[in-house]
């Protein structure tokens, strides 16, 4: 286990704040936020010290129907840049995510030169690494920052991790991140498997990332516990909005880190101006008991989900429907 | 900082796992639960393989208007009976809390022998250590097991806490807890006083507990990582309630706990049939935007509880209000 690095007075300049509310939140409503939400949001995190706003998926519009989403779905450049413009001197960076398998990279993903994208975040399974290295290459070569997010690892045994982490440690990713998909992972998991992300990131001069989820209401505490340690790329959004159980709440993490370029005001006027009213629609996502069981299970949230929406409440009925279905 | 105890995956015979749902949560709704709810918490309690169940508080009839308060605030032994009858071969043990300076001690808490309660909690703040002492002893020689809970520790200077604590380990108290009043601690902090609370208790025969609030989203994660270093006394309350942003979810801590006395499902049931229904009829706790604002200010919640039952969502300005009235 990795010694703790600073302390809660300690100022860290490697850290790096990622919002994900538009790109895990898009998850919970298909996309479909206005261009007031976003370009708010935008202008929240900037005034926050954010450093970095994901603003979706760059999906493959092969794959998916594009009148079937909104349109952070498919992050078009033309579309960010309506939100940015050329995004000039903010401090803030602008990343989208692209999944393996449904991204037209190659097409879809222009020179960083010519695009307002700052990072291209690649997600992975264990066993689509190999593809994920071309799509680090492709992104890395057209002058992106780069992160490699490894889904699902709370599944994938301890022998492969290791070898994903060391493949990846010699491509030319900067980041390599630890997601908890499942909101799976205890403080205690986190340390361990951080300190094995750091210790293989570090020595490849890479930095190392954490992307939690809410299941178990351990979201923030494994955010904080992997940054104690020494992860620097710490993924939040605001109220906690992502699939299921959510995330990181963003209100939390800047209200923990110390360093005064963070601002937690412009986030809790975003809060009362855009997300109640969202929540007020009808736009569900938190920590309810589903999650947790699902989460307890290391069990992917989608059965939860389908609990959640169909509003039911028969707890211990839905338990033991996942020991079926799920071990 | 104490190495941990045991592992994710071992069994751990010291824990003591202790609702709270009528004591804390009575801080909400002024302890008007009904004969129904209460009956049927406390077969849920047994089910569950929870060790004790803590009724409310032992409150003086000559401070507190009885006709103001529902009767757990009182806790009288008739009405725990008329709950619990003997309370025999159930495994569950029958706590209340007496408040320094706010209990009729030597009057109202009668002999063991004679009454359905296993165990007297005092809870006291650090000036009031001598008087919480006069109240162990007078319990201890009654025949009830004791704990003394310190409040409001994260106010206090760590020299006056180690005192505090080191006096206390003279005493006849059963265990020592560690209250994270105001939800303000992070994890690291956790661990770090556990360990102290630790060290100077179990050098007297002792054991430690942790109370944790949700302010933060950690009272769980705080709870268990008091745990995995060798807290053994762990506070928790049915969906959380608890004044404020509430406790640790005794879903979450029972889902963890790998020993197999204890039992998820009846509390899940019991959540669907008396927690959601509780809810629905107006009672609110639970993590919000001002209570993160008083945990990370380190305040008494009072101020935060005020601004939610006036329905204000106006974070910014509640947060400047903190800023000139606790800072």
């Amino acid at each position: 286990m990795r010694e703790q690095v600073g302390t809660l007075v300690s100022f860290r300049p490697d850290i790096k704040v990622m919002d994900c509310t538009l790109r895990d939140g898009g998850l919970v409503n298909n996309f479909y936020f206005s261009d007031d939400f976003v370009r708010s949001l935008y202008i929240a995190n900037i005034k926050a010290g954010v450093d970095y706003m994901e603003f979706g998926y760059k999906a493959s519009g092969e794959i998916f129907d594009e009148t079937k989403f909104g349109k952070w779905k498919f992050c078009k450049d033309e579309d960010i840049r309506a939100i940015v413009g050329d995004n000039k001197d903010t401090g803030l960076k602008i990343s989208v995510m692209a999944d393996v398998g449904r991204t037209d990279f190659r097409k879809d993903i222009i020179p960083k030169s010519e695009s307002p994208i700052d990072m291209i975040r690649i997600a992975t399974y264990v066993n689509t690494i190999p593809a994920a290295i071309e799509m680090i290459e492709d992104a890395h070569s057209k002058g992106y920052e780069t992160t490699v997010n490894i889904m699902a690892v709370s599944k994938v045994n301890s022998d492969d991790l290791k070898n994903s982490l060391e493949i990846l440690a010699q491509s030319s990713v900067d980041v390599i991140y630890l997601v908890d998909s499942f909101g799976a992972y205890y403080p205690e998991q986190i340390r361990r498997i951080a300190s094995q992300y750091l210790e293989i990131a570090q020595k490849a001069g890479k930095k190392a990332g954490i992307h939690a989820h809410n299941n178990q209401q351990l979201a923030f505490a494994n955010t904080i516990e992997a940054l104690t340690i020494g992860c620097s790329y710490l993924d939040c959004t605001v109220s906690g909005m992502g699939r299921g159980a959510g995330n990181c709440f963003t209100e939390s993490l800047l209200a923990f880190l110390r360093n005064p370029k963070y601002n937690l005001v412009p986030v809790m006027n975003f809060v009362e101006q855009h997300m109640l009213p969202l929540k007020a629609s009808g736009v569900v996502w938190g920590y309810d008991i589903p999650y947790l069981l699902t989460g307890i299970l290391n069990a992917h949230p989608s059965s939860a989900i389908r609990c959640i929406k169909e509003q039911r409440t028969d707890y211990s009925r839905f338990y033991h429907e996942l020991f079926d279905n799920v071990l």
